[in-house]
């Protein structure tokens, strides 16, 4: 892409009603814009990023056995009556009366709805396991939304069920979620930590959180280092006092410390909590009619993104992994005044196109050091910064954004150079 | 995918509620299944096909140079004040009360939102043309929701908005997606023509509709067959009175005839009707500020899948084109319980899938005649049969989902004679 072409409004300022460095981070690097409070939109570079991130899920999805489906928003409220659940969500849960009278809501997790779903299409031990997955917006009237898109009322979620005939069964396809979900979040470049969780309003047994340790997340954790465990507080107070660092493990004695966190996913074993009530039977072996076992798995997609640049930034912007950046590398003539300059450059662009380098040129008519900042702000992994000097040695320079580290590669080693720093090619 | 663990729920009979062959098909193939009024849940199969439709589109769309966006659902309604389209939309449009007491509404469509959103980023006529689009759910309060996903209260729409400085340069880029459009409905395997349109709640000036002709279809088209004069009824009604078969032409004189079809696009020449009332302006060379100039193009994405098959299918189900089915190739283990053949099949299987092929193993133990009523009812486009009698002249058979036409084909020739067949390789 052009930048001359592309929609890329940049902002020198901190917006006002930004709390949280990803939220400044998102809005000045123009990958999103506030439409009303706990609404946003995705600019170009903003949805490129959640793209990559939805594929990434995507992929390790159907690696897992997952099938993707595709639920509505509008979902009749008497489902949620079935469960009760409309009550425990209240206020959260957004109802409308349609022109017929009808009370509708828009789904604000949907359970309800791929249970009433398979409980018409399942009715035999041997048509599970079945994993199901979407990825699709939830709506919730939050009491307060804020921080961007970390804690907005319509965002995207990757929504997983599974369905199976036993317990046994429910924990393998509980762990084939759980392992792909280390892989997602690692491709992603999230550092992480699993904790057992308290399911909340989603009901069932055990559930695990994870969550991207950072100082403005709003979770807390308990870890202990001497043995490993990791709780919510919400567990932790559930079994103790309200904690605080310094008290004992309940697990080993030793000291635990507490740990802020802005939750990625988080997964459930459920139960026959939905399919009890929404009659979702099989047919088992011995021809007894018994409730489905149930898991669900959530992502939040959106939160994704803002974890990671809540944890991966510095004074000057972000700093993206090449895996989700918006582009994988930001090509920089620093005179568009000198012919030779942008040729260079024209033609490296195009090479690294060809190899499917997903790159972008700043061919504005600007100031070298409004390019450098802007690629600094936006974040992309790698920049490649063609001078007049170095074009006299036949050179150009390749930028980690991280380390802010050149090396200098000759112009006609480019494309291999950055497929090599880029994929280890 | 293996049959077995695929969730494929096909149905033996047609659905009561189902008045049209899409919605019939797509119920009985198990793409689809209705939540409630006017909203549909996508099985895995329907899911897939809907999938690489929005691939096709966003592949057309970024080469004829627009950026991908994704805009909020939920909206305020101050917006839809400034242009007074409010109360044009009426009831279709579904609106809430917050529980702060803010009336919202869920977009029925994008204007409103994007044009403010780029009044605030566009100040120059540098930093135009651009064309945002996005691949969104839209939700419309129908009075009368109907016809499968055809009409429905959720869908999702691919819409683009174009920025321009001038009216020239806004009818290169409508020429732009109109070429794209054709492109998009050709590589869908749609046979669809293009009529002069009515812009109604849309406003603005010249509009074009992407119609597919199908004798179900509730929109009527006029035709010219002597000089290719073609325009949708509403434009012929403002010019004439009531049309009907052997009216004359208004351009040749010669008969004209009326022809059903669905709508499945519609590029729309906005002018400055939102750009007007929502204060997007832009600096024009000469320093002077003016109104910017807008287009607009919607394609609705689960209409071309229903379109499709509204157009493609045969008494035993549907016909998909390779580019959009849920799988490209079915293969028909005859036999489970004869081991070569499972052992020959399961192998063309590992290869095709090596290859890049989608494709699907019908390995349930069931008929033969149960596994081919299964493949014609989906509509795969291509089977390849592996009996126990082909297998003894080590030979598979090809066949052809839309002529039903098989051809011999030598086992270890069976990925090259398929990659033929799909790509023309």
């Amino acid at each position: 892409m052009k930048w001359t072409t592309a929609f890329i409004p940049t902002l020198r300022e901190d917006p006002q009603d930004a709390e949280v460095i990803s939220h400044k981070l998102m809005m000045r690097a123009a990958l999103i814009r506030k439409l009303t409070a706990g609404a946003y939109s995705y600019l170009p570079l903003g949805f490129k990023a959640l793209y990559k991130v939805q594929n990434i899920i995507r992929e390790e999805m159907v690696k897992a056995g997952a099938q993707e489906v595709l639920l509505p928003a509008l979902q009749p409220l008497e489902l949620w009556k079935k469960t009760s659940r409309d009550k425990d969500l209240g206020e959260v849960m957004i109802k409308f009366r349609d022109r017929h009278g009808k009370i509708t809501c828009l789904g604000p997790t949907h359970e309800e709805v791929i249970t009433d779903l398979v409980s018409r299409e399942i009715s035999s031990y041997r048509d599970m396991p079945k994993t199901l997955f979407q990825i699709q917006t939830k709506f919730r009237d939050e009491l307060r939304p804020r921080f961007g898109v970390l804690r907005s009322c319509e965002f995207i979620m990757k929504d997983a069920y599974s369905f199976d005939a036993n317990e046994k069964d429910m924990e393998l396809s509980y762990k084939k979620m759980y392992d792909a979900y280390e892989r997602i979040f690692s491709r992603c470049g999230l550092k992480y930590i699993i904790v057992e969780a308290d399911p909340g309003v989603m009901g069932g047994g055990l559930s695990h959180e994870f969550m991207v340790p950072a100082p403005s997340g709003e979770d807390i954790v308990v870890v202990c280092d001497s043995c490993g465990y990791k709780a919510s507080k919400d567990v932790f107070v559930s079994k103790a006092k309200e904690p605080k660092d310094g008290d004992p493990c309940p697990k080993c004695g030793k000291k635990i410390k507490l740990q802020n966190t802005i939750e990625i996913g988080h997964t459930f074993k459920l139960g026959t909590k939905y399919s009890k009530p929404l009659g979702a039977k099989f047919s088992d072996r011995d021809g007894a009619l018994r409730d489905i076992i149930m898991g669900c798995y959530g992502i939040g997609v959106n939160r994704i993104i803002a974890s990671l640049i809540e944890i991966s930034n510095d004074k000057d912007g972000i700093i993206w992994p090449a895996a989700i950046a918006p582009f994988e590398i930001d090509i920089l003539p620093l005179n568009m005044k000198n012919d030779k300059i942008v040729k260079i450059s024209d033609k490296i662009y195009h090479d690294l196109i060809d190899k499917h380098i997903d790159a972008i040129i700043d061919d504005r008519d600007v100031s070298a050091g409004i390019k450098f900042k802007d690629a600094d702000l936006i974040g992309f992994p790698y920049q490649l910064i063609v001078s007049e000097k170095n074009i006299k040695n036949n050179i150009v320079e390749l930028k980690d954004r991280k380390t802010q580290k050149a090396e200098e590669i000759k112009i006609d080693e480019v494309t291999k150079r950055v497929k090599g720093v880029l994929y280890g090619d």
